[in-house]
Protein backbone atom coordinates (compact mmCIF):
# COMPACT_ATOMS: atom_id res chain seq x y z
CA UNK A 1 0.00 0.00 0.00
CA UNK A 2 1.76 3.39 -1.05
CA UNK A 3 1.88 5.51 2.10
CA UNK A 4 1.64 9.37 0.74
CA UNK A 5 3.72 11.61 2.23
CA UNK A 6 1.60 13.32 4.65
CA UNK A 7 2.18 15.42 7.64
CA UNK A 8 1.76 13.81 10.66
CA UNK A 9 2.39 10.35 9.78
CA UNK A 10 1.99 7.89 12.46
CA UNK A 11 5.22 8.09 15.15
CA UNK A 12 5.67 5.62 18.35
CA UNK A 13 7.55 4.60 21.13
CA UNK A 14 8.77 2.11 23.19
CA UNK A 15 10.65 1.63 26.55
CA UNK A 16 13.10 -1.21 25.76
CA UNK A 17 13.25 -3.84 23.12
CA UNK A 18 10.41 -6.09 22.35
CA UNK A 19 9.62 -9.30 22.72
CA UNK A 20 9.43 -11.65 19.75
CA UNK A 21 6.02 -12.37 20.66
CA UNK A 22 5.00 -8.70 19.39
CA UNK A 23 5.63 -9.29 15.50
CA UNK A 24 4.64 -7.68 11.79
CA UNK A 25 6.71 -5.58 9.66
CA UNK A 26 3.84 -3.09 9.68
CA UNK A 27 3.17 -3.47 13.01
CA UNK A 28 6.93 -2.53 13.76
CA UNK A 29 7.24 0.59 11.41
CA UNK A 30 5.26 2.34 13.79
CA UNK A 31 7.58 1.48 17.23
CA UNK A 32 10.87 2.70 17.95
CA UNK A 33 11.73 3.26 21.50
CA UNK A 34 11.13 6.15 24.03
CA UNK A 35 10.17 5.39 27.51
CA UNK A 36 8.99 9.21 27.80
CA UNK A 37 5.91 8.35 25.73
CA UNK A 38 5.29 5.00 26.95
CA UNK A 39 4.65 6.68 30.42
CA UNK A 40 2.66 9.72 28.89
CA UNK A 41 0.42 7.58 27.26
CA UNK A 42 0.02 5.61 31.02
CA UNK A 43 -0.36 8.20 32.63
CA UNK A 44 -3.15 10.34 29.97
CA UNK A 45 -4.96 7.00 30.18
CA UNK A 46 -7.92 6.08 32.24
CA UNK A 47 -7.92 2.63 32.59
CA UNK A 48 -5.27 -0.11 31.30
CA UNK A 49 -6.48 -3.56 30.72
CA UNK A 50 -4.10 -6.15 32.38
CA UNK A 51 -3.47 -9.70 30.56
CA UNK A 52 -3.11 -12.63 31.88
CA UNK A 53 -3.03 -16.82 32.27
CA UNK A 54 -5.75 -18.02 34.62
CA UNK A 55 -5.76 -21.60 34.74
CA UNK A 56 -4.63 -22.10 31.47
CA UNK A 57 -7.21 -19.33 29.92
CA UNK A 58 -6.46 -16.03 28.91
CA UNK A 59 -7.94 -13.38 31.15
CA UNK A 60 -8.23 -9.25 30.65
CA UNK A 61 -9.07 -7.39 33.48
CA UNK A 62 -9.55 -3.54 33.09
CA UNK A 63 -8.82 -1.48 36.11
CA UNK A 64 -7.63 1.76 37.16
CA UNK A 65 -3.56 1.94 37.49
CA UNK A 66 -1.18 4.44 38.87
CA UNK A 67 2.81 4.65 38.20
CA UNK A 68 6.19 4.95 39.20
CA UNK A 69 9.21 5.21 37.49
CA UNK A 70 8.56 1.75 35.36
CA UNK A 71 6.19 0.22 37.88
CA UNK A 72 2.82 -0.12 36.98
CA UNK A 73 -0.05 -0.59 40.34
CA UNK A 74 -3.01 -1.90 40.33
CA UNK A 75 -5.13 -2.33 43.19
CA UNK A 76 -8.47 -4.36 44.39
CA UNK A 77 -10.25 -5.57 47.40
CA UNK A 78 -8.59 -9.24 49.11
CA UNK A 79 -12.53 -10.31 49.39
CA UNK A 80 -13.19 -10.12 45.36
CA UNK A 81 -9.93 -12.13 44.79
CA UNK A 82 -9.92 -10.87 41.28
CA UNK A 83 -5.68 -10.14 41.60
CA UNK A 84 -5.44 -12.75 44.21
CA UNK A 85 -3.52 -14.91 41.94
CA UNK A 86 -1.27 -11.97 41.03
CA UNK A 87 1.03 -11.70 44.12
CA UNK A 88 3.16 -14.27 43.10
CA UNK A 89 5.08 -13.26 39.96
CA UNK A 90 3.02 -13.76 37.33
CA UNK A 91 3.77 -13.29 33.41
CA UNK A 92 1.18 -10.15 32.16
CA UNK A 93 0.17 -8.10 29.35
CA UNK A 94 -1.00 -4.39 30.11
CA UNK A 95 -2.56 -2.34 27.54
CA UNK A 96 -3.37 1.65 27.70
CA UNK A 97 -5.41 3.26 24.99
CA UNK A 98 -6.51 6.71 23.91
CA UNK A 99 -8.27 7.21 21.16
CA UNK A 100 -7.80 10.66 19.00
CA UNK A 101 -9.68 10.04 15.87
CA UNK A 102 -11.37 8.47 13.72
CA UNK A 103 -10.15 8.40 10.39
CA UNK A 104 -12.35 8.97 7.30
CA UNK A 105 -10.50 7.92 4.44
CA UNK A 106 -11.82 7.71 0.94
CA UNK A 107 -11.67 4.10 0.67
CA UNK A 108 -12.64 1.69 3.44
CA UNK A 109 -8.98 -0.07 3.16
CA UNK A 110 -7.86 3.08 4.11
CA UNK A 111 -9.58 4.05 6.91
CA UNK A 112 -8.38 3.89 10.81
CA UNK A 113 -8.34 5.33 14.02
CA UNK A 114 -5.96 7.94 15.36
CA UNK A 115 -4.65 6.98 18.87
CA UNK A 116 -1.84 6.88 21.26
CA UNK A 117 -1.50 2.66 22.72
CA UNK A 118 1.15 1.44 24.67
CA UNK A 119 1.81 -2.18 25.13
CA UNK A 120 3.61 -3.12 28.84
CA UNK A 121 4.93 -6.75 29.41
CA UNK A 122 6.02 -7.21 32.93
CA UNK A 123 5.47 -9.48 35.83
CA UNK A 124 3.70 -8.82 38.80
CA UNK A 125 4.40 -8.96 42.77
CA UNK A 126 2.47 -7.87 45.82
CA UNK A 127 3.08 -4.68 47.65
CA UNK A 128 2.96 -5.58 51.72
CA UNK A 129 5.57 -2.85 52.74
CA UNK A 130 3.99 -0.03 54.22
CA UNK A 131 5.64 3.07 52.24
CA UNK A 132 5.16 1.57 48.94
CA UNK A 133 1.80 0.35 50.02
CA UNK A 134 1.40 4.34 50.79
CA UNK A 135 3.18 5.39 47.58
CA UNK A 136 1.23 3.02 45.18
CA UNK A 137 -2.35 3.95 46.25
CA UNK A 138 -0.90 8.02 46.21
CA UNK A 139 -0.12 7.05 42.63
CA UNK A 140 -3.18 5.57 41.82
CA UNK A 141 -5.44 7.82 43.24
CA UNK A 142 -3.77 11.05 41.85
CA UNK A 143 -3.68 9.63 38.54
CA UNK A 144 -7.32 9.45 38.36
CA UNK A 145 -8.12 12.53 39.85
CA UNK A 146 -5.57 14.70 40.71
CA UNK A 147 -5.91 16.65 44.42
CA UNK A 148 -8.02 13.70 46.03
CA UNK A 149 -5.06 12.26 47.71
CA UNK A 150 -4.22 15.42 50.16
CA UNK A 151 -8.42 15.90 50.93
CA UNK A 152 -10.01 12.83 51.04
CA UNK A 153 -9.95 10.80 54.00
CA UNK A 154 -6.93 8.74 53.67
CA UNK A 155 -7.54 4.82 54.30
CA UNK A 156 -8.18 3.40 57.77
CA UNK A 157 -6.02 0.11 59.10
CA UNK A 158 -8.81 -2.01 58.43
CA UNK A 159 -9.48 -0.27 54.64
CA UNK A 160 -5.75 -0.98 54.14
CA UNK A 161 -5.90 -4.57 55.57
CA UNK A 162 -8.66 -5.09 52.86
CA UNK A 163 -6.45 -3.81 49.89
CA UNK A 164 -4.68 -6.18 47.77
CA UNK A 165 -2.13 -4.07 45.85
CA UNK A 166 0.21 -5.61 42.91
CA UNK A 167 3.06 -3.80 41.50
CA UNK A 168 3.85 -4.69 37.60
CA UNK A 169 7.66 -4.31 36.54
CA UNK A 170 7.63 -2.73 33.42
CA UNK A 171 10.23 -4.98 31.62
CA UNK A 172 9.25 -4.28 27.81
CA UNK A 173 7.07 -1.47 26.60
CA UNK A 174 6.07 -0.57 23.25
CA UNK A 175 4.24 2.57 22.18
CA UNK A 176 2.28 2.97 19.05
CA UNK A 177 0.82 6.63 17.92
CA UNK A 178 -1.02 7.09 14.80
CA UNK A 179 -1.78 10.40 14.24
CA UNK A 180 -2.29 13.00 11.33
CA UNK A 181 -5.06 13.04 8.15
CA UNK A 182 -5.85 9.73 5.69
CA UNK A 183 -3.25 7.92 3.85
CA UNK A 184 -5.53 7.52 0.70
CA UNK A 185 -4.08 5.90 -2.42
CA UNK A 186 -3.55 8.64 -5.20
CA UNK A 187 -5.80 6.80 -7.21
CA UNK A 188 -8.23 7.82 -4.77
CA UNK A 189 -7.67 11.72 -4.11
CA UNK A 190 -10.46 12.21 -7.40
CA UNK A 191 -13.48 10.48 -6.24
CA UNK A 192 -16.12 11.91 -4.26
CA UNK A 193 -15.99 10.85 -1.16
CA UNK A 194 -15.18 13.58 1.69
CA UNK A 195 -12.20 12.60 3.59
CA UNK A 196 -10.34 13.65 6.81
CA UNK A 197 -10.67 13.20 10.64
CA UNK A 198 -13.23 13.73 13.37
CA UNK A 199 -11.00 14.44 16.41
CA UNK A 200 -12.92 12.70 19.54
CA UNK A 201 -11.59 13.41 23.25
CA UNK A 202 -12.75 12.37 26.65
CA UNK A 203 -14.05 15.88 28.28
CA UNK A 204 -15.51 16.05 31.98
CA UNK A 205 -18.52 17.37 32.79
CA UNK A 206 -20.06 19.45 35.36
CA UNK A 207 -19.70 17.64 39.13
CA UNK A 208 -22.41 16.53 39.86
CA UNK A 209 -22.75 16.86 44.37
CA UNK A 210 -23.72 13.64 46.13
CA UNK A 211 -27.34 14.14 47.16
CA UNK A 212 -25.97 13.23 50.64
CA UNK A 213 -23.32 16.59 50.68
CA UNK A 214 -23.32 18.25 54.28
CA UNK A 215 -24.83 22.25 53.11
CA UNK A 216 -21.56 24.64 53.24
CA UNK A 217 -18.89 22.12 51.70
CA UNK A 218 -17.64 23.69 48.99
CA UNK A 219 -16.49 22.72 45.23
CA UNK A 220 -12.55 22.01 45.54
CA UNK A 221 -10.58 24.01 42.39
CA UNK A 222 -8.97 20.38 41.48
CA UNK A 223 -12.47 19.14 40.52
CA UNK A 224 -13.82 22.50 39.17
CA UNK A 225 -11.21 22.06 36.93
CA UNK A 226 -10.53 18.58 36.39
CA UNK A 227 -10.34 17.57 32.68
CA UNK A 228 -9.26 13.67 32.07
CA UNK B 1 -18.36 -2.27 53.80
CA UNK B 2 -21.71 -1.20 54.55
CA UNK B 3 -23.22 -0.28 51.52
CA UNK B 4 -25.80 3.33 51.57
CA UNK B 5 -29.34 2.77 49.85
CA UNK B 6 -28.00 5.55 47.36
CA UNK B 7 -29.89 5.25 44.00
CA UNK B 8 -28.48 4.15 40.93
CA UNK B 9 -26.03 1.91 42.70
CA UNK B 10 -24.52 -0.67 40.81
CA UNK B 11 -26.54 -2.77 38.61
CA UNK B 12 -25.18 -5.27 35.76
CA UNK B 13 -25.93 -8.43 33.25
CA UNK B 14 -24.23 -11.42 31.43
CA UNK B 15 -24.86 -13.50 28.14
CA UNK B 16 -24.45 -16.68 30.34
CA UNK B 17 -23.27 -18.56 33.01
CA UNK B 18 -19.60 -17.20 33.57
CA UNK B 19 -16.32 -19.48 33.85
CA UNK B 20 -15.34 -19.79 37.20
CA UNK B 21 -12.53 -17.85 36.18
CA UNK B 22 -14.76 -14.94 36.75
CA UNK B 23 -14.34 -15.17 40.95
CA UNK B 24 -15.08 -13.22 43.57
CA UNK B 25 -18.03 -12.46 45.47
CA UNK B 26 -18.29 -9.04 45.56
CA UNK B 27 -17.12 -8.47 41.70
CA UNK B 28 -20.18 -10.75 41.32
CA UNK B 29 -22.68 -8.99 43.13
CA UNK B 30 -22.60 -6.82 40.38
CA UNK B 31 -23.45 -9.31 37.24
CA UNK B 32 -26.24 -10.26 35.93
CA UNK B 33 -27.29 -11.86 32.64
CA UNK B 34 -29.21 -9.63 30.08
CA UNK B 35 -27.82 -9.90 26.20
CA UNK B 36 -28.83 -6.72 25.39
CA UNK B 37 -26.64 -4.70 28.13
CA UNK B 38 -23.34 -6.77 27.02
CA UNK B 39 -24.17 -6.25 23.42
CA UNK B 40 -24.62 -2.45 24.01
CA UNK B 41 -21.86 -2.40 25.68
CA UNK B 42 -19.77 -3.97 22.90
CA UNK B 43 -21.63 -1.68 20.48
CA UNK B 44 -21.13 1.41 22.28
CA UNK B 45 -17.06 1.11 22.76
CA UNK B 46 -14.83 2.56 20.43
CA UNK B 47 -12.46 -0.19 20.88
CA UNK B 48 -12.37 -3.76 22.51
CA UNK B 49 -9.58 -5.28 23.62
CA UNK B 50 -8.47 -8.94 22.48
CA UNK B 51 -6.48 -11.37 24.92
CA UNK B 52 -5.34 -14.80 24.16
CA UNK B 53 -1.87 -16.86 25.30
CA UNK B 54 1.23 -16.67 22.59
CA UNK B 55 3.89 -18.58 22.86
CA UNK B 56 2.93 -19.22 26.69
CA UNK B 57 2.25 -15.66 27.49
CA UNK B 58 -0.42 -13.24 28.02
CA UNK B 59 -0.72 -10.55 25.01
CA UNK B 60 -3.15 -8.66 24.76
CA UNK B 61 -4.94 -6.35 21.63
CA UNK B 62 -6.44 -3.27 21.31
CA UNK B 63 -8.15 -2.82 17.80
CA UNK B 64 -11.71 -1.80 16.46
CA UNK B 65 -14.48 -4.26 16.32
CA UNK B 66 -18.03 -4.93 14.98
CA UNK B 67 -20.61 -7.09 16.23
CA UNK B 68 -23.45 -9.18 14.37
CA UNK B 69 -26.10 -11.16 17.03
CA UNK B 70 -23.30 -13.08 19.63
CA UNK B 71 -20.22 -12.66 17.07
CA UNK B 72 -17.52 -10.51 17.45
CA UNK B 73 -15.24 -9.44 13.87
CA UNK B 74 -12.05 -7.49 14.30
CA UNK B 75 -9.47 -7.55 11.30
CA UNK B 76 -6.07 -7.07 10.38
CA UNK B 77 -3.47 -6.80 8.22
CA UNK B 78 -2.14 -10.02 7.00
CA UNK B 79 1.40 -8.82 6.29
CA UNK B 80 1.58 -7.50 9.84
CA UNK B 81 0.32 -11.07 11.26
CA UNK B 82 -0.71 -9.75 14.68
CA UNK B 83 -3.83 -11.90 13.97
CA UNK B 84 -2.47 -14.72 12.09
CA UNK B 85 -2.31 -17.30 15.35
CA UNK B 86 -5.99 -16.44 16.21
CA UNK B 87 -7.32 -18.23 12.48
CA UNK B 88 -7.27 -21.55 14.38
CA UNK B 89 -9.75 -21.74 17.34
CA UNK B 90 -8.06 -20.06 20.04
CA UNK B 91 -9.55 -19.11 23.17
CA UNK B 92 -9.58 -15.28 23.51
CA UNK B 93 -10.60 -12.95 26.68
CA UNK B 94 -11.92 -9.68 25.20
CA UNK B 95 -12.95 -6.80 27.23
CA UNK B 96 -14.87 -3.46 26.63
CA UNK B 97 -15.06 -0.62 29.06
CA UNK B 98 -16.95 2.27 28.55
CA UNK B 99 -15.69 5.55 31.60
CA UNK B 100 -18.77 7.41 32.46
CA UNK B 101 -17.25 9.48 35.65
CA UNK B 102 -15.13 9.74 38.20
CA UNK B 103 -16.61 8.92 41.13
CA UNK B 104 -14.83 11.03 44.42
CA UNK B 105 -16.01 9.32 47.26
CA UNK B 106 -15.34 11.48 50.86
CA UNK B 107 -12.92 8.37 51.16
CA UNK B 108 -10.52 7.43 49.41
CA UNK B 109 -11.56 4.00 49.69
CA UNK B 110 -14.32 3.69 48.68
CA UNK B 111 -13.21 6.10 45.40
CA UNK B 112 -13.78 4.48 42.45
CA UNK B 113 -15.38 4.90 38.58
CA UNK B 114 -18.43 4.75 37.24
CA UNK B 115 -18.18 2.56 33.58
CA UNK B 116 -19.85 -0.06 31.77
CA UNK B 117 -17.49 -2.88 30.97
CA UNK B 118 -18.12 -6.08 29.51
CA UNK B 119 -16.00 -9.15 29.36
CA UNK B 120 -16.33 -11.77 26.58
CA UNK B 121 -14.97 -15.40 26.77
CA UNK B 122 -15.41 -17.04 23.33
CA UNK B 123 -13.03 -19.16 20.47
CA UNK B 124 -11.06 -17.19 17.51
CA UNK B 125 -12.15 -18.83 13.36
CA UNK B 126 -10.63 -16.64 10.11
CA UNK B 127 -13.77 -15.38 8.50
CA UNK B 128 -13.25 -16.73 4.23
CA UNK B 129 -16.77 -16.90 3.53
CA UNK B 130 -17.20 -14.02 0.91
CA UNK B 131 -20.80 -13.09 2.15
CA UNK B 132 -19.87 -13.54 5.55
CA UNK B 133 -16.62 -11.20 5.00
CA UNK B 134 -18.47 -8.73 3.44
CA UNK B 135 -21.06 -8.76 6.07
CA UNK B 136 -18.15 -8.98 9.09
CA UNK B 137 -16.52 -5.50 7.21
CA UNK B 138 -19.40 -3.56 6.99
CA UNK B 139 -20.55 -4.12 11.01
CA UNK B 140 -16.78 -2.64 11.66
CA UNK B 141 -16.78 -0.05 9.46
CA UNK B 142 -20.37 1.13 10.51
CA UNK B 143 -19.71 0.30 14.09
CA UNK B 144 -16.51 2.89 13.83
CA UNK B 145 -18.36 5.50 11.67
CA UNK B 146 -22.08 4.90 10.94
CA UNK B 147 -22.83 5.92 7.39
CA UNK B 148 -19.05 5.68 5.88
CA UNK B 149 -19.96 1.83 4.61
CA UNK B 150 -22.62 3.58 1.78
CA UNK B 151 -19.94 6.20 0.76
CA UNK B 152 -16.63 5.04 0.94
CA UNK B 153 -14.98 2.98 -1.96
CA UNK B 154 -15.48 -0.67 -0.96
CA UNK B 155 -12.46 -2.71 -0.73
CA UNK B 156 -11.05 -4.41 -4.38
CA UNK B 157 -9.77 -7.96 -4.63
CA UNK B 158 -6.34 -7.20 -4.14
CA UNK B 159 -7.21 -5.26 -0.55
CA UNK B 160 -9.31 -8.20 0.37
CA UNK B 161 -6.66 -10.01 -0.24
CA UNK B 162 -4.69 -8.46 2.47
CA UNK B 163 -7.10 -8.29 5.13
CA UNK B 164 -7.43 -10.95 7.69
CA UNK B 165 -10.59 -11.54 9.68
CA UNK B 166 -11.43 -13.07 12.27
CA UNK B 167 -14.36 -14.20 13.92
CA UNK B 168 -14.69 -14.27 17.68
CA UNK B 169 -18.03 -16.21 19.01
CA UNK B 170 -19.44 -14.83 22.49
CA UNK B 171 -19.51 -18.44 23.95
CA UNK B 172 -19.70 -16.31 27.78
CA UNK B 173 -19.85 -12.52 28.74
CA UNK B 174 -20.78 -10.59 31.66
CA UNK B 175 -21.19 -6.97 32.14
CA UNK B 176 -20.44 -4.87 34.90
CA UNK B 177 -22.29 -1.43 35.34
CA UNK B 178 -20.82 0.87 38.00
CA UNK B 179 -23.74 4.15 38.26
CA UNK B 180 -24.80 6.78 40.82
CA UNK B 181 -23.26 9.00 43.95
CA UNK B 182 -20.83 7.71 46.10
CA UNK B 183 -21.21 5.22 48.86
CA UNK B 184 -19.77 6.37 51.79
CA UNK B 185 -19.30 5.07 54.75
CA UNK B 186 -22.09 6.56 57.00
CA UNK B 187 -19.08 8.17 59.26
CA UNK B 188 -17.57 10.01 56.88
CA UNK B 189 -21.27 12.25 55.52
CA UNK B 190 -20.23 14.74 58.45
CA UNK B 191 -16.89 15.51 56.79
CA UNK B 192 -16.09 18.47 55.59
CA UNK B 193 -15.08 16.95 52.04
CA UNK B 194 -16.42 17.11 48.73
CA UNK B 195 -18.47 14.14 47.37
CA UNK B 196 -19.96 13.33 44.44
CA UNK B 197 -19.42 12.31 40.60
CA UNK B 198 -17.61 14.08 37.60
CA UNK B 199 -19.55 12.87 34.63
CA UNK B 200 -16.34 12.24 31.54
CA UNK B 201 -18.00 10.95 28.04
CA UNK B 202 -15.61 10.70 24.37
CA UNK B 203 -17.08 13.51 22.33
CA UNK B 204 -17.03 14.26 18.57
CA UNK B 205 -15.04 18.11 18.07
CA UNK B 206 -15.39 19.72 14.63
CA UNK B 207 -13.96 17.54 11.50
CA UNK B 208 -10.68 18.19 10.03
CA UNK B 209 -10.90 17.98 6.19
CA UNK B 210 -7.87 16.12 4.78
CA UNK B 211 -5.54 18.55 3.28
CA UNK B 212 -5.72 17.12 0.02
CA UNK B 213 -9.95 17.27 -0.17
CA UNK B 214 -10.76 18.15 -3.69
CA UNK B 215 -13.01 21.53 -4.00
CA UNK B 216 -16.79 20.78 -3.81
CA UNK B 217 -16.48 17.46 -1.97
CA UNK B 218 -19.23 18.33 0.70
CA UNK B 219 -19.02 17.03 4.29
CA UNK B 220 -21.71 14.15 4.51
CA UNK B 221 -24.51 14.92 7.21
CA UNK B 222 -23.43 11.54 9.12
CA UNK B 223 -19.95 12.75 10.00
CA UNK B 224 -21.21 16.59 10.68
CA UNK B 225 -23.58 15.00 13.23
CA UNK B 226 -21.21 12.69 14.13
CA UNK B 227 -20.78 11.48 17.89
CA UNK B 228 -19.50 8.27 19.84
Amino acid sequence: MPHLPLAGEGQSASVSTMRDRIKGKRLQELYDYDRATVHGIIDRAMICNVGLIRDGYPVVIPTIHGRIDDTLYIHGSIAAGNLNDLRRGVDVCVTVTIVDGIVAARSLFNSSMNYRSAVIYGTTRAVEDPAERDAALRAIAEHVLPGRWGDARQASASEDRQTRIIAISIEQASAKVSSGPPEDELADLDLDVWAGVIPVSLVAGVPQPDPQLQPGVVLPDYIAGYQP
